[in-house]
């Protein structure tokens, strides 16, 4: 890969994706998140041997929201085993709405349908072991610090103030799993771990940072360390495809064919086996809950570069 | 009427009911109803001018669970008019369980079908005026203690505990239709006076008069004193037929033909217009949650006495 | 009942509710429905000396549409028996639209929740005995011909023909009731015989009859002679109140409180038992499915006669 | 690849899924299909310069079923484009059963949620285009014959009566699309097409072929000709790993991780991109339709030889 060309065309698509931004709107629900400027766009593309690429918004902060939900995964994982963490959660794709409540009602075994949807979410953050709520946010931040490199890593208190003051539907979705014995642990100290989870601040480089380390099956970019156990690398990449982009997951594997997990606040985490970790933020939202623009630039580089895993 | 062929008749339909409380089960998710004897079966009539006739376990208390929704809806009607209350909660049967969420999902104004299942009754719950949970508690409690002359009516604590430590699936309830802006009060403080409303305390005599209440359009047997709107006692009554008895409302029509609402710890209060108020207490419950003994010794008196409205 | 007073009554509640003629619109989805004169409106009324009260557009014929289905249970039920009858369909009012067929799926019976809305009809059809759709037909319209007094009454080929090529969704529902066992007929000759009983044509003044029969618990006003059995009246007259009105039948019981039955050609049928029997026909449609001034003028009439069963 | 110990490998995964027709049962709702040996149980996989290796009842024929909507989906997308044909059907994964009716009510637009499901399936077969069924056939057949160079291939009659005659949950889709308007062309010649394309007969090593044809982008392995477009070709194996194995595709994902579609027959067809085709044949069904020993047996040889694309 020619750096200096790769720079060129990084360019190029976010030019051409930036009129996106006037499309779609930035998440409302959650107060903080609404006052944030709906006209930028970043993107960063860190590759295998740690070089990160870069333009437009790369380095303004913004919330994981549902990113976080992968990480959260990860650490359930290693914690609990596999076994474990998919007797309480399912591995199927959805049609429904993310905050979507009807199908713990209707399957037979009440379980979330998978980890992408925010039922889901939830019971993984119940499964996250800790003798307190910051030790068990501790899990996941030291992993997030150690794939990103930035000790400093930390959650935006205003935007989990706000999410925590709004989150009524996901107070429904938690006493619901508790009803059912899915969700094990305490409900208001699970929501409090999942609203920190989803307020942890990162940038769009350090978002491509974290796709990378996936794209490499676990292993840290610089110093060949695994941090991430291979099985569940792919388990966490699988997932980006079935049901990472909310219920836009099909139309975005179709039109863009790169694992990749969004969240509220503009952010997509895309991932390329082998090849690249790719962060963008566009907090411009279409009606599913996806960076308007985000998609679009991610479906221009996934041409350009072929990047499509089909 | 004569009263002492009534009284035998009574007799006779409680003891022909009497084996069907071996089929069925108390409730068993609040643990506290668990642990009452299954096979007691007690039935009270209070006539137009006051008389009770009563047979079986009469005197037993019990909590009245759902019953107490008519007695909500009663105060929520009279303290902000049906304009409101009908903003907040609607008129029609469903075909669902008492605890099922999926239509506040799926119907686009979120609001509850209709305040006899637990979903409305806790958006009903929401609309009770008062400074604090006891002032709002004391509004439901004046009313019923008016309507059953008995002062020292109060709430069953252990049930109430029971209750409250259980009650996961409410929850789930209250925070979707708090997230939907139909609850507009303080969560908890609703779910704690849904909780105590459940666990009033009282005997199927005491049943009986507040049924005849209701048979009256509102006024008091003995003084002549109306307590109820007329209106509000006919609302009371239609709801009664169409959504009384859960999902099974619309055989217990056919089959019994008189307005009534059951109760999971076995009650069951039913109103024959102008002509008595009937109450009915058997623990044992069929899969949908109403007495299984109080369903047949209905049916059976309701064809004895011709009580059918239809 | 005061005659003359009364028909003063009449006239005065339809001239009250013809402006909500103005509301909503006719049919659309049956072709020959959408062109009726929106703005008929016409009432009758039958005493049980046989007396009729009428204004307005009360000898227009229209079409029964799903007032039919209450005729056809009557003649399954006498054919079948309500074991027979209750094994394949429900008695469940659901909050549904008529043409839903989700709770097909979802309840583990497969059942229609009722014979009231169309996927229940179609089954109710389907056990309509005789050698071919002709016999079956004729089994409802013998019936009804002896109900109204009026040997002519038949069938209107126009609606007929429209309704069969308009009927897709009737399809998907008679499918679905063939695959799961509850439909064991042939499926196109039950939806034939359900099309034609949708067609049969009739006015206010004979829908007025019609519910006068019902009302008097199955008798014919005239001779006295028994046309329906007591029960299966008695089981009509719930249905009407429990389910009758589409998905607005819970809040007609609130605020007009009669045993009714609407179809979409703008028909309601009434049944006050033992006073008389009402027929309406203003084609309008709210977007439920019920005549928007029909429904008004019943409202008006209630209050003003105390009509309400509740 | 050494293909000897490939052979060697094959029959080695072959002969430890070999058990696993023990667990589940042939499909029961087909006659037809229930009448076949469950204990069968074949491999075939072909490379990219046409070599076929195989093991087991790799030459047994057996019907598409579900396999024949990627080749429907490819004529479709080939005759009409595919804004067009997303325009009548989605791409969306759902959590629902094949056969489910649900979402095309509940959703706004009633499209179906993908071609995989028996709803969108038959959408799709309504776009395929021709004078008569006998043409739609042959442009789907014509395709089949020059992929697996059998000019013989043909369909199955038995099969075809017997899926025709129990086919009535199909028929309620079918309506159910005609209704929304999705479905355009005539119902019962959709439906025709569609049992006809579900029992083209094919074996183990002809479905190997076909997948190696998907697996090298739409591209004969022996003559190098183009035979599907390029993005056609990558669109459906999109849809093989999002929605190819029914509602168990996202655990088969995380499982296996190669795209692949399955079918009621017991036949499966996996691609794995650029390397190989692989046809698997073993009847006896999982509860959601997948062959069991079919997917033990992809499991294994795809950790085996590492197949995943994750």
């Amino acid at each position: 890969m020619d750096l200096k060309q790769a720079s060129k065309q990084l360019e190029q698509v976010r030019n051409q994706s930036l009129a996106y931004t006037n499309k779609g709107s930035v998440a409302s629900y959650i107060p903080e998140l609404a006052k944030v400027n709906s006209h930028q766009l970043g993107v960063a593309v860190c590759l295998p041997d740690g070089t990160i690429l870069s333009t437009g918004d790369a380095d303004v902060p913004f919330s994981m929201q549902s990113i976080s939900k992968i990480f959260s995964l990860i650490v359930a994982l290693c914690q609990n085993g596999k076994e474990y963490v998919f007797r309480h959660v399912g591995k199927e794709p959805t049609g429904d709405p993310f905050n979507s409540i009807i199908k713990l009602e209707t399957t037979e075994s009440h379980k979330p349908l998978n980890p992408m949807i925010n039922a889901g979410a939830i019971a993984v953050a119940g499964m996250i072991r800790g003798a307190n709520v910051d030790e068990r946010l501790d899990a996941v931040m030291a992993l997030m610090r150690k794939m990103t490199g930035n000790p400093h890593l930390s959650i935006n208190q205003a935007v989990y103030c706000s999410e925590k003051k709004t989150a009524d539907r996901n107070r429904a979705l938690a006493w619901f799993l508790k009803d059912s014995g899915i969700l094990e642990t305490d409900v208001e100290e699970t929501l409090d771990l999942y609203f920190r989870h989803c307020s942890i601040e990162v940038t769009a480089k350090e978002v491509a940072t974290l796709g990378m380390v996936l794209a490499a099956d676990g292993i840290l970019v610089n110093t060949g360390e695994r941090v991430i156990p291979e099985e569940v690398a792919r388990i966490c990449k699988t997932f980006m495809v079935t049901c990472g982009m909310y219920n836009a997951s099909g139309e975005f594997a179709i039109d863009v064919g790169i694992p990749a997990k969004s969240g509220v606040a503009g952010g997509i985490m895309a991932t390329v086996p082998q090849r690249m970790g790719i962060g963008v933020f566009g907090p411009s939202l279409d009606e599913k809950g996806n960076s308007v623009a985000g998609v679009k630039l991610l479906e221009l580089l996934s041409k350009e570069w072929k990047l499509g895993i089909f």
